[in-house]
């Protein structure tokens, strides 16, 4: 159970980097705090552990964090059978301790539709198990089977997302992605980086100008190690430095990942993605989501009904441990911004490449597969 | 000497701040790199100190660092006049030294044209006095008197750029600046912050929102300090969250500095004013630029002309002493950027706002203000 990468559907490459690995004793989470300073695996064993993991980002990324809450509920099920003597060892009893959990799992962080999505096609498993009269070990069983199939099926999605993404990347192009859309956010291939590494493998002439994205610095810490561990060339900026660049003609595409898109295209990403869609409509530079149908929320019309979550001051105020500014300022982070989809040339999605009018071409991928 | 401020011109408000103080024995300049976590001034006694000082940026922002070249020279006289014997003490050595410490400190930074200018001043009041047959003695003292002069004409330069800017800030108005455009950038003023102050000074109901500005957090470390220590209201903010606050009408107006102007308005400044420029573009937020006549350089009919200082990679690549991202990357670390003229509503100097067409009334302003 510990390796999750089925075969490689499309041709092409293989990322060296994991952020999820299901153990027989807990779950494996790559510790995304401490990079690229140190790799270092987090041995998580229950669903309080994977719940505070989500919520301080141990793990991120909108479809690594689907995965994550989704084994979740399978390390739920396990300390359940684990602990119960015969006696408690009940049916209602276990799907009591499922339904605290998938609560708890659900509420650590609001934006990324692939959360709930996730969570919810657990809960779809566990009232199947239940309506055949499982038994408590074959549920864990079946939830198991859901959660790996979830986690396979996202590095699929993704490799499908990478070689229907590839086809729209210039030959010898240089692709600017803003925070981290990887192996590291996804079960193992990416996104955003997914499109990266198919286009990679086809011509080796790309490169990869990465966005800082403050104030995580998610696209310093992670989208430079994930790249330069699969050897794609990478050249760090500041997130200020995106205009001067497009100015300058040097970038060809811009693409990145997604927490929730609307039913009409308007889509959530990390802080800072609007203004980097903005600054590529002003340069007529393509500008590219790229995310699985998982993160498509075909129940929200538009991107107004999108939740953002706000984090602490503490993450715009402070580095490395160290205040940058004066103790009177106050701060405003909110962690997400919504791309309205008129800034948006496509949505690369496992099915392919959906195109404006949105609205009318999201509905219809839905409709063909139901 | 050690008392730069001239009596207030308009009504208004008094900074607490300053940047630098001619002194007896040197020029104390306020160590910026050190705030906001010190107050803590250096005493420059030298010209080739004070080009270090500019260089490594313990001063900066281009009308501080103009006043601080001309104090170079300043020091570059004294300690000619101090260490001649009576046989050296020629005004030919004496002009031969202020040129070579001239050519140095004209060195340090390229983008900011006040530095030029200054310089330029400078040198013209050394010829003059050599015209007229000074002593070396004398011409100190016009090099002094004119230096002197450069930092009091900006303090009441930035007044006026304060009073003719409060006029476009609304009535409890949201203001977003970029960098540091302030007091510390500056005779003691500022540009940007000029209005801020001035605005403020009539209608306490106005706040400021800060970018961080990356990568070296002039705004974070700079702007809510000075902002703090006169009492008003800043709102620090990752430079990823002013498209979000626009989208949200949070933005009444954008307020920056310069470090030089083209002829046709086209305008450096710090990197990441003009992704602030485009984003405030497409929400129909006015955007204007603060600064004195002498950062704007006729010589150059558009920003295509202005040389643009690349700084080191360590400044995109380590925070505190600490790398942020995988040894692997690389890196690109301009420090400015050329907002195109067609984005900038207005610039504010001390002879009043000047509107487009920049071309046709920047001639105009140049010619009444000969």
């Amino acid at each position: 159970m510990s390796d999750n990468l089925p075969p490689r559907v499309g041709g092409g490459f293989a990322s060296q980097v994991q952020a999820l690995i299901l153990k027989e004793d807990g779950v494996d989470l790559l510790n995304q705090n401490l990079l690229p300073h140190g790799v270092e695996y987090l041995r998580i064993r229950t669903a309080a552990e994977m719940a505070e993991a989500i919520q301080v980002m141990h793990v991120r990324g909108a479809p690594a964090i689907g995965i994550a809450a989704a084994y979740g509920v399978v390390l739920s099920a396990r300390t359940f059978l684990a602990q119960a003597d015969s006696a408690s060892l009940t049916v209602e009893a276990l799907q009591q301790q499922l339904r605290n959990d998938i609560a708890l799992l659900g509420a650590t962080r609001p934006t990324a539709v692939n959360l709930a999505w996730a969570l919810k096609e657990m809960e779809k498993t566990l009232t199947a198990a239940c309506a055949a009269k499982a038994s408590p070990a074959k549920i864990l069983d079946q939830l198991t089977e859901r959660a790996v199939g979830i986690h396979q099926e996202d590095i699929r999605s993704c490799q499908q997302i990478g070689d229907y993404g590839a086809e729209i990347v210039p030959k010898g192009a240089t692709i600017l992605t803003h925070c981290n859309a990887g192996a590291l956010a996804t079960g193992g291939y990416g996104t955003a980086l997914g499109v990266v590494r198919s286009a990679f493998a086809r011509d080796p002439g790309i490169q990869v100008y990465a966005d800082e994205t403050r104030p995580r610095f998610q696209g310093a810490r992670l989208t430079t190690w994930e790249l330069c561990e699969d050897g794609i060339p990478v050249t760090l900026i500041a997130d200020n430095m995106a205009a001067v660049l497009m100015q300058a003609g040097k970038i060809d595409v811009v693409i990145v990942g997604a927490d929730r898109i609307a039913a009409n295209g308007d889509t959530a990403n990390k802080i800072g993605t609007y203004n980097v869609a903005l600054i590529a409509h002003a340069h007529q530079v393509p500008f590219y989501i790229a995310a699985p149908l998982s993160t498509i929320d075909m129940s929200l019309p538009t991107g107004q009904g999108i939740p953002i979550e706000e984090r602490t001051a503490e993450e715009v105020s402070t580095i490395h441990e160290k205040s940058i500014c004066a103790p009177g300022a106050r701060f405003f982070n909110p962690a997400f911004d919504v791309t309205p989809a008129r800034y948006i040339h496509g949505i690369i999605t496992e099915k392919g490449i959906v195109r404006p009018d949105f609205n009318e071409n999201l509905q219809a991928l839905f409709l063909e597969n139901r």
